[in-house]
């Protein structure tokens, strides 16, 4: 009877002690996904890139209406990679996991194809977890640059 | 001696059975908070509204560095008073629930003090639960609006 009781419990603090570690494992995996993403960015295909996103994931920019869809989210990477750039540097700075879905808060720098810095700014994801792949959910960023006007 | 065991399988049961309930909840809290958000916006003070947020939370603005900590915070809602906008509006789209956090997904609008529109957005916000109360932990959010170059 105690045994049952024991192992009860055994279950209990099970459940709650291995959170650290998964949210651990979880950072891991989406700095392993953002490493993919930029490995990828630099063979500049908005398709190659759309391909990480969930099914029902969404690009959300400033200057513009949320971006969902593999389509349209290939397309706005397409016009990125035209305009110049060629490089996407991402650094995670916290993830707060909860299951399939996460929230990652990083820094991005986007570069031209010689190296130089076209822009640098701040990004949330949310990630899901679609069969083991962590694919973008929620993608929004922006630029930490002030406008000219400013 | 079974009836341990089904305790014991209820226990879990009631942790896994009670997750959409929870979130749920947590969701109406943060339309509550919004609620809160909004109704003291309309009172044009900047201080106010920093006090809404986490001791270690964020603004993610366009064009700026993450603006953090209570003070700075106070002094950005401040010049937004201070430049027309009267009213903000917030519409919960999707909350993620973790447990002392939550990220939500939603959209905004600024009216000034007549009422007209001054811009529409999209936000992301991570939530942290502080003793029963939900603050903004990170609060990022762009304008729909394309800029006047585009």
């Amino acid at each position: 009877m105690k045994n049952r009781a024991y192992l009860c419990l055994a279950v209990i603090a099970l459940i709650g002690f291995t959170t650290p570690s998964l949210a651990a494992q979880v950072r891991t995996a989406i700095e392993a996904a953002n490493a993919r993403f930029s490995a990828l960015a630099a063979q500049g295909s908005g398709a190659t890139l759309a391909g990480l996103y969930a099914k029902d994931g969404a690009v959300m920019p400033a200057g513009s209406d949320p971006i969902r869809g593999t389509q349209a989210i290939a397309k706005f990477w397409q016009g990125a990679f035209a305009s110049g750039m060629a490089a996407i540097e991402l650094k995670t700075v916290e993830v707060y996991a909860q299951g399939a879905t996460a929230t990652e808060v990083g820094e991005y720098a986007l570069r031209d194809k010689v190296g130089h810095l076209l822009d640098r700014g701040k990004y949330i994801v949310i990630w899901h977890n679609e069969g083991g792949q962590w694919k973008l959910l929620r993608d929004m960023f922006s630029t930490n640059v002030p406008s000219p006007k400013n």
